[in-house]
């Protein structure tokens, strides 16, 4: 990685240059009232890692990101989102027009049937709240694609391989990272992870523990691949 | 402010030595399963504003907080917690020793009733979470409070001054910093706010829009305030 850094620095590879490249990082918020929320556990690093290295690589980069505390890379359209709703309108607008898609956020399945308006007060001992499902963006996509790479990411606990094998057919997908994230240092606001790549023939290639910036080199290093074999 | 600042790093006031401040922070997070979890909007600036503004006034500061994408300020000492259990062990261990509390956080008033060891798929149009209580932790520390300096915070939406009346009183509060949120200025994430100081006897300071650790200092002097007319 230090030596991949190193020569990226001082020789920078510009093989993504006249490719567009749309990321999609971070947690979305799904509100409940103006006050609360339900989210999920994902620090955007991965997403902006994948941006970073794509837009060092001379890619064309779109960012779409829910709330994270992190800084968009420089060099990259940054769209900030907060909903699943919002997520899906940004990325779905901007699909026709780029050529390798990383959908690395972590979007809410589910979200509040209903969004109070004002702070719900709380008088009772328990509550319950309704949930709808959200658009499945991955899907969609994988609904419209023409020539686009679809690249999805999927955080499991349990069943990787099964649960992998079925959404990388399932969403026409053209290649999953897929990650236990019970793994010590695969985990959600890590700097590394431990990703099995996952393709639609059923093969599975389990990659060793990558800090972020590698792993996003590699996953961008498979797009590249799989979009010069559909050429 | 500009001059509170430089006054304040030119002849530090050392008016809060001898006192631990403990103070909370941030949102709290419920989870439902390992990756998704219930929240609310709290960048925690607030509470690293008064314990920041604490530490320099001499005291000895414990901060108690949820997960935030800030760093502890020097010389506090830090805990950091997930759920509103956890922040309510945590606040409840120190409570006994400490001279003044300064309860920011914006803890979780719900937590799911049931959190699932895996992550759930989705295989449901729609679903329902329930949600139990957690517990009151201000309402708890003013059932126990001995000679401690008391002071909420309320986040609100609607009706700001019946609802802060109500929480001080009911609470035994010493003093509530109240904050209408949808007000340009005083939301959650910005480094400003405008909130009212509202006291048990009804009274009610409205403060003009400050930066947060302005506030925080403004917030110190009333709790001094407050302790010594105790003494």
């Amino acid at each position: 990685t230090i030596t991949r850094e190193i020569v990226s620095l001082l020789a920078p590879n510009r093989d993504l240059k006249g490719l567009t490249v749309m990321v999609t990082a971070g947690p979305t918020a799904e509100p409940i009232d103006p006050v609360r929320y339900l989210t999920n556990r994902s620090s955007g690093k991965m997403g902006f890692a994948v941006a970073e290295a794509a837009v060092r690589r001379g890619a064309k980069v779109i960012l779409i990101s829910g709330p994270t505390a992190l800084k968009p890379p420089a060099g990259v359209e940054f769209t900030g989102v907060e909903t699943a709703a919002e997520m899906c309108e940004a990325v779905l607008e901007r699909f026709p027009a780029v050529d390798v898609v990383i959908k690395s956020a972590a979007v809410a399945d589910y979200r509040p049937a209903r969004a109070a308006a004002q702070k719900i007060k709380k008088n009772t001992d328990s509550m319950s709240i309704e949930l709808v499902k959200n658009p499945d963006i991955l899907a969609e996509l994988g609904r419209r694609k023409e020539g686009q790479v679809l690249v999805g990411f999927a955080a499991e606990t349990s069943n990787l391989e099964k649960n992998a094998l079925q959404k990388v057919a399932g969403k026409n997908l053209d290649l999953l990272v897929a990650n236990d994230v019970t793994q010590p240092g695969a985990g959600f606001g890590t700097d590394t992870n431990i990703a099995k790549l996952v393709y639609p023939d059923g093969s599975i290639v389990p990659l060793p523990l990558m800090d972020k910036l590698a792993l996003a080199h590699r996953i961008l290093d498979e797009a590249l691949a799989l979009r010069e074999g559909k050429k």
